[in-house]
């Protein structure tokens, strides 16, 4: 970190014009206390670091070279956009960012003029700037705008983003994709395209070089053909292949690169470079993920968002621990439990090896864990293979993360009613990331499919029997859990069987049926409402798909009321499953709906999240309390 | 087409290992026999057919120098099948293909062990093979297995098949892709990849040539450095360029290529070569879509999947006239008339051109038209882009296509509540292609998402105003619409707008709500009612999202019962937001609901596969007749 002994720049920073008289070493100086304030927010709250460490000096450079209320920019994916927003007015408010009512952690239009798309899903960046730049090139007035999108090497592989290159040229001459390539996803980068990246930066080769090489050629004397014919096609390839970047040459860009991410002058030079030019071009820099502060370059994966820590008197930095065990944990132990018993047992991420608690199952079965990269599509594709020559793979993806894989689900595994198990963390509100992080449409879409089992434990006792079961299942089978602490229902639980839910407590005055993990909610609630003389059956439903209608129709048609409760979205999720089953048997039992309604929901804290919708004991409770009111005899429902 | 004076072959070929004594002029024989029979087919029934005669001697290569019993075997999207069939041991049932109760049109596990997945959807080829190849080497007993991909240069700038390709490390060293390169998608085939392909045609790399010029390469002088390791970096660079397929050589992959794939002794020779290597291999084979019969190769759109032909004693070929308009046509007419009027409006396909009869539209607005190839991810990215500068881009791709772009339609349109119009032709029951085909989903995927408007025309009126209406609309709409001939209700019509269902009959004895163009089977249905006596309701609900709760519950409160009347999957879909709508309204009117059942649909005719499912005017009646006796005085619910 630097010492800044002069007045701050940084507060004087309103708009990105006002670095526009700045001079080198103030550029610098502000890099300094760019990272200064990212490095105390962290050391306040859990929140993206390191890749925002990491794009000071090519966000400061960005922002001098163009105007982005007139030009175009995107940052992809979007958690390296702390530095953007400090120097686009939201200094001020920037101590509230990924707090509910604070600013977002990741771009937001209606923060700023200066943020065009809400992202948080990787890849998509050249896709929109391509749009964009098209779009500006037939709106006649936007023709000397430029579109510049900056892509991280961990987003790079996704197949949005080469099919965005395939289609490169319907962006028009306007169009600078810059490659930060830090030589991270979340985890440490995997794949071919990685590969290439690592030969692109040994290759040293910068443009004086490569006008040497192009000299050289020139004098190597001519041979007759056919050898000259061979010769002018490979003076073809020496360019192409010493210049580099040859495969993006071949997709239809100009490839520059690679430069120094941290040597602002330098990167501005090129950006300058690259808007004489006529694009696309595609800009290859290099960064340090966790630039400037030690701790995050030893550790960029601990430090991509890295708990809340404090640095001690000694200069050790002292992490602040989580609030115990979550369903992460309870999830990655379950998959490392099967991975020991059977030798079939196959575990995939898509750069979730961090999130998902999996660096165990990593190791300790080196030969049947894949991490794909941000390969969504691909890992689901892949575990298909797997699954269909008799392997039992487990797919472990953030919930809203396995929405790129969907009609892989669809066509490689449910059509072919393969035994894959999809594990969806944070399936519900994920909490500070905001809407593109939350998980509430997985139930709503995962029901769609024949062959599917969808499950939802209640706690975390129900887990790890709901793994074993998937893994004995002879077709395709989902599980989903909330990014939260792991709670667990006292007493005697009956065992986990296919397509069998749980009555936990029984009463005659109505039904709670839970799909999922508020199940301990509505236990409470309906403890509270036993006090008030309203005694309710709560059901853990457990199956999703298939709903245990065995159970459930008697339980309800023989109750006043039904209240359905899920951290999901209610448009066609489980409370609509359970509407259908009703519908289907012609029970009119009068039924409650409580999930994430028909909006998308901001970030904060899960819990006051689920609060403000009701999703907690007294949320429930208060619904019941009103649907057995309006049930009561003399009451029209 | 080839004289066969001798007995014919193909009958004898009961399996791929009766091609094992044959001589190569009996293959080349076999391979007339077969393109004789493709041609009997396709005068006979609409079927897909120049990707089938573009790889006949590919097909035959493959299986004399692989047991795809033993060894596994991929066709990618799977339409270029039918020679694989016809020497599996499918040729006595192979005049059955396509149609109800016969062979599949695409590979189908369940007619033959030859047949690996149940394929449609394109480019998830590399995956699978890359899972089968990881999967083979971990079941131990699979180590000398070989994985064969085929995959056709259409599909191959899917983003799965570059995620595939950068994972391609985990296959181990038995895998084989083939790239079988016929200068096609269905439509010509555009983009980056298509151009560097191109080029690699061109380059007319053999091998042979390869090592004159690294002999030529040695010849060079060593000047000393730093020119000498320069020219270190050269002679790798001319020997990756000169080679070709650096592309995929950067990507971890050995390339071969480019071979003529017509020339089965040859491709015999190449695959045993590939089979000799350390893989993965990429074999890049150059075909001819539509070879062997000259119609198709001169016009291999149109030929892609051809209506019924005739030939005539001139050699002129009679195509057989279609049925009528479709809705398809209703729907390009009115892209058409929204093109020509509003200078905003861009249409994006992803190779549906010629399916989504988009010709007019790419030939009087070619700025305004973009056909990403099958890049539907891509394509929706894209037109967020669009959108966000003030376009007002349509997606005009299949329903079950559309898929693909399930997580871009979330971030990158939904989220954003830009104006991007999604047109889902082939909506519903897609016909004699089957389960991957078939749009049954979106109906139910679509309406999670918050700020969509989902809508679906109850006939060809309200197509057009329904295009009309999204373009004016400042958020997402989709209108989704069938592979169907168009129906039109006859009378005088209510306007179309925003959230508002019609009525179209009224009666007190129960309710049928329509969320489709199964409409004028609706009315059919209640006018035949009506001559028993019954004197029902009938809705055209326009739109699933938002639901017309205004107009849709006072008349479910009134009537008796409801029918919901769908083409669409029953898990989550207009039924069930139908049931939605009124447990949140606290009404208990029982409703029944008619759709997609929750099983994948088999290939036949579009109204043989509804009448199965009731989805008729015949099945509405009687559902209707249940209803009204069910819900009669006396009897219970």
């Amino acid at each position: 970190m630097t010492q800044t002994t002069k007045e701050p720049l940084l507060p004087k920073i309103t708009s990105p014009r006002d670095l526009d008289g700045l001079s080198l070493p103030d550029l610098e100086r502000l890099a300094g206390e760019i990272r200064d304030v990212l490095c105390n927010l962290v050391s306040a709250r859990s929140a993206h670091f390191a890749s925002n460490l990491g794009v000071v000096e090519l966000c400061l450079a960005l922002h001098q070279t163009f105007d982005f209320l007139h030009d175009r920019l995107i940052w992809d994916t979007g958690h390296q956009i702390y530095p953007h927003k400090l120097i686009t007015g939201r200094y001020p408010q920037f101590h509230t960012i990924r707090t509910k009512g604070g600013l977002m952690g990741y771009p937001n239009p209606e923060e700023s003029d200066y943020d065009l798309f809400v992202t948080g899903h990787a890849g998509a960046s050249v896709s929109t700037a391509v749009g964009l730049a098209s779009g500006d090139r037939l709106m006649r007035d936007g023709e000397d705008r430029w579109t510049v999108a900056v892509i991280g090497d961990g987003a790079f592989p996704s197949g949005v983003v080469y099919e965005a290159l395939c289609n490169i040229r319907e962006s028009g001459k306007r169009l600078l994709v810059v490659l930060n390539d830090n030589k991270m996803s979340i985890c440490p980068r995997v794949g071919g395209m990685a590969d290439y990246l690592d030969r692109l930066r040994m290759s040293g080769a910068y443009s004086g070089m490569k006008n040497e090489v192009v000299k050289a050629l020139q004098n190597i004397p001519m041979l007759g053909d056919p050898v000259e014919r061979m010769l002018t096609q490979l003076k073809e390839a020496a360019k192409a292949g010493l210049h580099g970047g040859m495969l993006f040459e071949d997709l239809g860009m100009r490839y520059v690169g690679p430069i120094d991410g941290h040597n602002v002058a330098l990167v501005r030079k090129y950006l300058r470079m690259a808007k004489k030019s006529e694009g696309p071009v595609l800009l290859h820099v290099v960064t340090e993920k966790g630039h400037g502060f030690h701790p995050a370059t030893e550790d960029p994966v601990l430090f991509h968002a890295p708990p809340q820590f404090q640095r001690r008197e000694n200069g050790e930095l002292q992490m602040k621990k989580s609030g115990g065990r979550a369903y992460t944990h309870a999830a990655s132990e379950a998959i490392h439990a099967v991975m020991q018993r059977d030798p079939r047992v196959t575990t995939l991420t898509a750069a979730m090896c961090q999130g998902n608690k999996l660096e165990r199952v990593r190791d300790d079965f080196p030969d049947r864990f894949f991490d794909t990269g941000i390969c969504e599509a691909h890992a689901v594709a892949f575990a298909a293979g797997q699954a269909k020559v008799g392997m039992r793979p487990i797919v472990d993806i953030y919930s809203t993360f396995l929405q790129r894989s969907f009609d892989h689900i669809f066509q490689e595994v449910a059509l072919q009613d393969l035994p894959v198990t999809f594990m969806l963390d944070r399936g519900g509100l994920a909490g500070p990331d905001g809407a593109t992080h939350h998980g509430v449409f997985d139930l709503g879409y995962l029901r769609l499919f024949p062959n599917m089992t969808v499950m939802a434990p209640g706690d975390a006792h129900d887990l790890p029997a709901m793994l074993d079961l998937a893994l004995a299942h002879d077709g395709p089978c989902a599980i989903r859990y909330p990014k939260a602490p792991e709670t667990t229902v006292p007493g005697k639980r009956a065992p986990v069987e296919h397509g069998k839910a749980e009555v936990l407590r029984r009463g005659p005055d109505g039904l709670i049926l839970c799909g999922g993990a508020l199940l301990s909610d509505c236990l409470a609630a309906a403890a509270e409402l036993a006090q008030e003389g309203l005694e309710l059956t709560v059901v853990n439903a457990r199956f999703i798909k298939p709903l245990d209608t065995e159970t459930i129709l008697p339980l309800a048609a023989d109750g006043p009321f039904v209240i359905t409760v899920e951290e999901a979205a209610l448009a066609g999720g489980f409370g609509s499953a359970v509407l259908e089953a009703l519908a289907d048997a012609g029970h009119s039992t009068p039924v409650r709906r409580l999930g994430i309604p028909d909006r998308f929901i901001e970030h904060g804290e899960r819990e006051e999240l689920l609060a403000d919708l009701g999703l907690d004991a007294a949320g429930i409770a208060q619904a019941c309390r009103e649907q057995a009111q309006a049930c009561a005899p003399g009451q029209s429902v």
